[in-house]
């Protein structure tokens, strides 16, 4: 039985090819995909539907695209912060996930969807281990998402780890009505040796799945991957054909010209963390530049250990804020290249801006919706500019995904938002114990 | 009357010198003012309070300093952004504020001050225009200020505006019960030639008033100075006394060893404003070297049209990843220097740190409440990480000034907010009208 519902009044930040924005406007859902975005006029009056949203003055944006995290550690958040990156890696973070058990990442995970349906964020592509409970958490909390278990080479030979990540794969690829989508994920150039990498790539091509992976991220990793291969990372992945898939590179913050041009050249997506690069010293990726040379540049939260939050409000801010101050041009990203970041460029990157990333027809009805009756939403010249320099999390008020109303004035009706809280204060305390005493 | 407020069961991140954290602690006030901060115990269980507040699981944390900003400039939110400076001020930024009225300000800085109280800021360093009317907004709202026209220097010889301003000064100087104070503000190096700033500085240091200034914001600034009188801006500042009055100095971007010795030597306190200067492009301030040098810091937002909000959690937040990421060094502004940078510094930069900046026996009762039963508050290993790196302005609950509640679970009380809202709206409308027939 089909189910239509109308979404009227709204400002429209549609994100489309020609970035409209469309006063008093109205969006039809049917079954979960939008029909039409246009004016509000006679003709979008007698749309007949079952369920009618009047948000006048409120605004509409495609829901935002989180395009790399690691949602469980939540669990890790304020656990271990301001110290030298392989401290903070050796003494904190491994001892502590080191005891990760499935339910906590579970729990972990759907305390990470609450935070991103909060802020405004409809699908992620996460990468972390015991990824069958984090298909569950996501299944549970209606959000959409690319899943993929992160490979790390360990023991030689042992190609268990790979065997179960396609198993993963296959058995997830388009559960909850699709919105669970799966990828294998080698973690990093520095963690996957050629054969490794190898076998990875060889299933990913012969199973069609994309590849999400770490890439250029610190100078140390510069440093060591030239002087292990004498190549760059970006070079080394090259040579290991890893871009012969469809590819989507966390960070890329330290790159030549040419790694660039590798990037642009096998259609190699991006997705930018700033909030991390920022808060571990990574340094400045040249979002730009990339840009500049047709490189798809995404955004991306990275895990909560490292950013804080999952609140992609932020990482459009600083991702304009950063480029702005680094480069010494205030027109550089501006808030629109900013909220295409956002959406439809995260889309591109994550290969789904078919379905979702922007609002027009025949695109999943994944919306957020912002209240403007705030004095930080105050005055409305321009509604791209406020939700990108002023708004935050607090001013959103619904959230849709496939057309489901996820976010519900300000309240999660899609599961029970207390108790992953709840679950997450009790299993954190005990992970922290646990990796104490290691 | 005598007027006993207890408040219990909170994590109370005092910002005391030893940076103290109470769990399940009690806050007493009596009148306003704070009588004791200790963990919940019989004794607290036996004062005698007249009202008492149960905030269980929540942290209390003193009320942000916004050292820096032109409340007023709400009304241009949004106005115009991602441009070039000049031609951003000059096109845009002065043609419109060229037309602002008394009732305007009045309103725009009451926007304002709904924003900060939302956002957590319970005082506030403005310096703008038609102050009378920022001050009665200021009465108004409930918050504390340090109020300041803006001189600059137009019609040789005129010094109306700083007769006008010393007026100022003396007529609003301690009302509202002392939440509001005054200094004089010699806008900016460049603004004021040597018989204009030498005149200010005269009534600032006859009459015992501090002044608030802009200080090396920009490249072209520092440049132009040297040009025209050979020195740095500080060295100009220097040497016509301004430093012999005690001085906030907004921005202090661009400045050599011997200007920061100049700073650390005169006591001059700067206000750092990570999103305005990131925004414009203006620089990165070296505040991490500063703070080494003995020199107080605090945090500003600067105005809503270069940042484009109020929100002091941001701004610790930016200052604390900008300085990581610039310097390379991740151990750099940990949270608590930031927190500190957004309380107790930011008290000591306004010199009122003897009366608010942290939550201590004989101190005001400027105090806020954030919510912890959110995702992005949770676990809380740490609350002060908790706050800086991931709390965002809807957590927060509640809001005292003097130990009047502003703010009662995320509403306004102390004044009509919704009529804030929607002056500006239209007063904003009428200006950018009136800008564009310039």
């Amino acid at each position: 039985m089909s189910r239509r519902v109308l979404l009227k009044g709204l400002t429209i930040v549609t994100m489309n090819k020609n970035n409209e924005v469309i006063e008093d406007g109205s969006i039809a859902i049917e079954n979960g995909v939008i029909q039409f975005v246009c004016e509000t006029d006679a003709q979008t009056q007698d749309w007949q539907a079952d369920e009618t949203y009047e948000f006048t003055g409120k605004i509409a944006v495609p829901g935002f695209i989180n395009a790399h995290t690691h949602a469980a550690m939540t669990l890790l958040r304020g656990y271990a912060d301001d110290m030298a990156l392989m401290e903070w890696l050796s003494d904190k973070i491994w001892p502590f996930e080191s005891h990760l058990t499935p339910e906590d990442v579970y729990y972990g995970t759907l305390l990470a969807c609450a935070e991103m349906i909060r802020s405004g964020t409809t699908t992620f592509a996460d990468m972390y281990f015991h990824m069958d409970a984090a298909a569950e958490a996501t299944k549970t909390s209606g959000l959409r998402a690319l899943l993929s278990r992160g490979l790390v080479h360990t023991v030689p030979g042992d190609e268990s780890a790979i065997a179960d990540a396609v198993r993963f794969c296959t058995q997830w690829q388009g559960d909850a009505d699709g919105r669970i989508m799966t990828c294998l994920a080698p973690h990093a150039p520095y963690t996957c040796p050629p054969e490794f990498l190898g076998k990875i790539v060889s299933e990913a091509k012969s199973r069609g799945f994309m590849i999400h992976t770490h890439l250029s991220e610190t100078k140390d990793e510069i440093e060591q991957i030239k002087r292990t291969y004498g190549q760059s990372p970006v070079e080394y992945m090259l040579s290991h054909n890893v871009f012969s898939c469809p590819t989507l590179a966390a960070h890329c913050v330290h790159m030549d010209d040419q790694d660039m041009q590798i990037l642009s050249d096998h259609g190699v997506a991006v997705a930018h963390n700033p909030g991390s690069n920022m808060k571990l010293a990574s340094g400045v990726s040249s979002v730009a530049k990339m840009r500049e040379k047709g490189i798809v540049v995404g955004l991306g939260t990275d895990g909560a250990s490292s950013n804080n939050n999952l609140d992609m409000l932020e990482e459009a801010r600083l991702c304009a804020l950063l480029q702005k101050v680094t480069t010494g041009d205030p027109t550089v990203i501006n808030a629109n290249d900013a909220l295409q970041m956002a959406t439809i460029e995260g889309a591109k990157a994550l290969r789904i801006d078919d379905k979702v990333g922007s609002l027009e027809p025949r695109k999943q009805a994944d919306i957020v919706i912002f209240g403007t009756d705030s004095p930080n939403m105050t005055p409305e010249f321009n509604p791209t500019s406020n939700l990108v320099y002023s708004a935050n999390a607090g001013n959103i008020e619904y959230v849709f995904v496939a057309g489901r109303l996820l976010l519900d004035q300000g309240k999660i009706i899609s599961f029970d938002e207390q108790l992953a809280i709840d679950e997450c204060r009790k299993r954190s305390l005990r992970l922290a114990r646990e990796a104490k005493s290691n």
